[in-house]
């Protein structure tokens, strides 16, 4: 657990982080977040990260409310205060506070900031490398997936429910059947000519710095890329599946709902980029 | 603007009303909320708004807090603090703070809850009796809008995008061309045979207040009411437009877009609905 979050410009003791109880973040959802991995005191991807944030905050016409240097500062202050060396670090920046409306910029706004760097959670991660299984499920998120916002209410209830049946992740799939991403991943089939399918990247789904990153790695290792929808039925039937993200890496998937994936053991090309990912990522000191 | 604010248990001035960093509701939209006419010094409608949170509450299975009784004091202590005679009251409610997580069944969560009273905003108020322009937008919205929760970032950005061309309210159109609701709204249509037509109420749609008790006043008055889908070219076409919420009550469409509703005035029956409303409405010592 953090013990210290930074908050608009204010390193707290975990108990005293605060934002303010009209922050639009808290009543509208008008805030953005990225999720940075820490490795071995390095920050990965944290340039494509930054880049991203940029943008989920222009698409809604939020200020950046600090420079790039600025950022890199805090993230590695948080990140240091709390001793991580292998985890993530969690940025948010909310339109900030003010007395409700739904019209924002007639007002002045301040955004607020927040950063907290957190351990790895290791069980998750033995587990990741293991495989996982996943549950399918309607895709009732908003349409502007492509924005990174903390309207994460559907994404949450939706691995609530994989949860419960002892899967790790929900496939989201599209009311024409086909699979949009993972609650917080992108989901990836190897079809039995071993090419890599993932969805393109639109509204419908957060393009991922894994899933960019991951491509870099598969021209670098000469595999195929196709980028097309494919359907749950096509999933279900692949060679190889796996999800990606920051925090899961590339997370081989075993299972969908009842249906084993291949021999239901973890697929070797899926393991194979796990391991060489972080050869092609950024690596920043942290 | 409210000055002095509830938030889990303590009565603060307004700039110091604060709610965790990691609260779900600013991470995750896993919050829900009320908002309830304050009108000549009494809560409109009390019995059914509780009723609606207790049922969002139940919809995300996050505990109600408070009991009907401790809500009925809050909202009343807020209101008194405050001197509010004619306003509104709002609550908010959230699953409860917590080191960042999707899951969330796996840690005991005490609810946040925050209780704003707010005084009328006068200039909204009569522009709303003499009839708005809407404008209409795709409902991008997500797929569980029957409960009342804080993911209401795509009705924010929506209510801007009416408000840049001057309308007040933007009126969701379906991907098939049907009007959902407006941003913060129930929307209605009459036709030429004086039918009184709305959405029936399911998973897209709010089921508003205002809306069930206007129809109440609706049965009273003798006025045929259809609950079926209307298209955007419908609504363009009718006799009368209006919508409903608790903070506009009954406010008449004059325009949708570049259209002209009728002859471009108030309807007749929408005000004439708006001026009966309170008779009601249930109505409620504050």
């Amino acid at each position: 657990m953090a013990r210290i979050v930074y908050v608009n410009g204010r390193y707290a003791p975990w108990g005293e982080a605060q934002v303010h109880a009209e922050d639009r973040g808290f009543q509208f959802g008008d805030a953005v977040y990225e999720v940075c991995e820490v490795r071995g005191g390095r920050l990965i991807d944290e340039t494509r990260h930054m880049d991203r944030l940029a943008r989920s905050l222009g698409e809604l016409k939020i200020t950046d409310p600090m420079s790039r240097g600025a950022w890199a500062r805090v993230m590695r202050e948080v990140i240091r205060r709390n001793r991580v060396v292998d985890g993530s670090v969690y940025l948010q920046v909310s339109r900030g506070a003010r007395p409700r409306d739904f019209l924002f910029s007639n007002a002045d706004m301040t955004p607020t900031v927040v950063c907290i760097a957190r351990h790895v959670n290791v069980t998750r991660r033995d587990a990741s490398a293991k495989g996982i299984a996943v549950k399918s499920m309607p895709d009732i998120r908003w349409g502007r997936c492509d924005i990174k916002t903390v309207m994460l209410l559907p994404s949450s209830l939706a691995k609530e429910a994989a949860n419960a049946i002892g899967a790790k992740e929900a496939l989201m799939i599209d009311s024409d059947g086909f699979v949009t991403e993972g609650a917080s991943s992108n989901a990836w089939i190897i079809d039995d000519k071993g090419r890599l399918i993932t969805r393109p990247a639109s509204n419908d789904i957060l393009r991922g710095i894994t899933r960019t990153t991951l491509i870099d790695l598969l021209k670098k290792e000469g595999l195929e890329l196709v980028e097309r929808k494919f359907t749950l039925a096509e999933a279900k039937a692949a060679r190889e599946v796996f999800i990606t993200s920051a925090t899961s890496i590339v997370t081989p998937v075993t299972r969908i709902d009842d249906t084993p994936i291949g021999n239901g053991a973890p697929g070797l090309t899926a393991s194979r980029l796990r391991e060489l990912f972080h050869t092609v990522a950024e690596r920043a000191a942290a």
